[in-house]
């Protein structure tokens, strides 16, 4: 499969969220071409801080391998991380991150700060962003702008 | 109680890490002088790459609120958080992070990067540094030694 084909699964998952009425953000963790996790972004219905997308895939996935280290994984996201979650895949020693639509307002791989890639860390991430851009952002401006209407 | 008290129950917790060989870092979330969470870091043992003791914390004192936003809470954490643990703190509004040691080489609020104070972000974390940053450090100093001697 092709970045583009688990980018369209990630944003099936991200519709998942949407349809819960969340921030529409899906993710998951492949390696070797096999899916570990999915996930998507359950903040809200779950109450916690820490439930984006990322976080609960990344999690998700140490749970399946037994151990924390996911040095072999590629994290499919639609959304540029936060800080959080771009420190969460720091810690998780992923290899690749490749995501959709970027964040202005709070991405922390290339737009508000870079998180990830700097000469202090040990551990170098691989990074694809723009895969499936479009469908990524139209999802989340879609929500944005339903919440605008009711609110 | 003054911050040095409630510091004090945080290296507690980051005793118990010590005890199950983890590295030894304790938290506490305090609201309105009530403990909320305590939590130390459990990476290793639950083989959870976010267990880290700030976001075991932060998800355990959201828990108890029954509510993401912590508004209202102090975090207290032995030593200077992590990128992913600066932007938990973010995520969940925590209204004033205090800390005992820096740590220079991973540090996210001052030390390699300042995730959280920046122009960007509406959320703005009030940062109290270096409470009782001795024996917070000592312990730490002691963990990391006893590894180099045992490899």
């Amino acid at each position: 499969m092709k970045h583009e084909d688990w980018m369209r699964l990630a944003l099936d998952q991200a519709q998942k969220a949407y349809d819960c009425n969340e921030i529409p953000v899906g993710a998951l963790v492949v390696v070797n071409q096999q899916i570990l996790s999915v996930a998507f972004n359950e903040k809200e219905q779950k109450q916690d801080p820490t439930g984006h997308a990322e976080i609960l895939a990344i999690r998700r996935a140490a749970e399946v391998m037994g151990h924390w280290r996911l040095t072999d994984a590629t994290l499919y996201v639609t959304l540029e991380p936060c800080p959080m979650c771009a420190g969460a895949i720091l810690q998780a020693r992923i290899k690749h991150l490749i995501y959709g639509a970027t964040d202005a307002k709070g991405g922390a791989v290339e737009s508000v700060m870079n998180v990830l890639n700097r000469n202090c860390w040990n551990h170098k991430v691989e990074v694809t962003a723009g895969v499936l851009e479009e469908e990524c952002s139209v999802l989340l401006k879609q929500y944005f702008r339903e919440k605008r209407t009711k609110a």
